[in-house]
């Protein structure tokens, strides 16, 4: 396959988790704090849905610039998506994005149970089960030529790094600890078998990791 | 004026200069070394005709990538553009980039001497004489919309930072020293009464500097 997804804009704490447990309604990321895993992105410029003008224009800002940079669909786990497991017993529940998602493409939803689509402004969820490889064809056609963001969380993206089917991931290294919950790695030198790999220290104190396939 | 340009990828040496003396048809980059001024930008994918596949996907690539986003017009002064000064005696000479310029938008060289416009592939150079606000003007409204980037050389930089019309910059300070020539700073220091900045060391061994209005 030509088209590998990108991972964009990807926050792990400093011991590798995405998500702590225990994710609820009310907290998408469980015990984890968003505030403070995304205060580098929340205090961009260029966050989707900002309250008031204003942020930073500087390297973080630049990395949330290219979020839907020439992207045409996104893939995401069912838990990025919400908080609900099993059979779907609520479809009243469509987000935790209010009603202008920041994704404005198709969105891949991983689950093995079967749900009609639905669209909230220019995004479009569409619920699938399949193999990664499959789940990305079906992205890839979605995207009409453009690329595929891989989205989170962390378990869907190790789902795809152990079939090797991602061809990029900015990974942003956030200096808090969270000690149990998702995790993408015990340590991002995992992956340099198979990437090359740029630290780069972004002034906001987090640590942005950019892989690319050798 | 709402839409201030963007300085983007341009390299100086570390003690503050864009290029050399001296430039010759041979040498634009007069007697600075571009291989060595320009290491970081000839490593990435994302360079402009590559010769051959491969390249860095790493921080500098991205910053490449970014080069053409949302731009739908160029600023450049006369010495970025050719060697020839005074008046136009020799229109055969058209360019330093080949027939497929990196830049697919309108370009506006500006210079006191007038001279057909003329295109290269995308491409199409107008000259323009004229104050800085009045050619932003111009090239605001040949960009519908987009953004206008400003392409250097040191002084074309300079005239509008002292002019007070730059929104940001991306300047990629290199590790080799020039010693003289076309000059953008002393220090970057000189920037911040009137721009935040962000410091990044890259892993390729330049340093970005990335500034924003206060």
């Amino acid at each position: 396959m030509s088209q590998l997804p990108r991972v964009q804009n990807f926050t792990v704490s400093s011991d590798g988790f995405g998500a702590g447990e225990h994710q609820s309604p009310e907290r998408p990321f469980g015990t984890a704090d968003p505030g403070r895993l995304m205060a580098w992105l929340l205090a961009t410029a260029s966050l989707p849905d900002r309250a008031e003008p204003g942020g930073t224009r500087g390297l973080d800002d630049h990395l949330v610039r290219d979020f839907g940079n020439n992207i045409g669909a996104e893939i995401m786990g069912r838990n990025k998506f919400g908080p609900q497991r099993g059979p779907w017993t609520d479809h009243d529940w469509e987000r935790w994005w209010g009603d202008e998602p920041p994704f404005h493409t198709p969105v891949f939803v991983l689950t093995h149970h079967a749900r009609p689509s639905f669209s909230l402004s220019d995004t479009t969820f569409h619920f699938v089960d399949g193999e990664p490889t499959a789940v990305l064809r079906q992205a890839c056609d979605a995207a009409e030529g453009k690329d595929v963001r891989l989205g989170g969380g962390a378990t869907t993206i190790r789902q795809f790094l152990d079939a090797d089917l991602v061809d990029t991931l900015h990974v942003v290294v956030a200096p808090l600890e969270i000690g149990a919950g998702a995790r993408l790695w015990h340590s991002p030198d995992e992956l340099l078998d198979r990437f090359h790999r740029d630290v780069v220290p972004s002034p906001s104190g987090v640590t942005d990791h950019v892989f690319w396939r050798k």
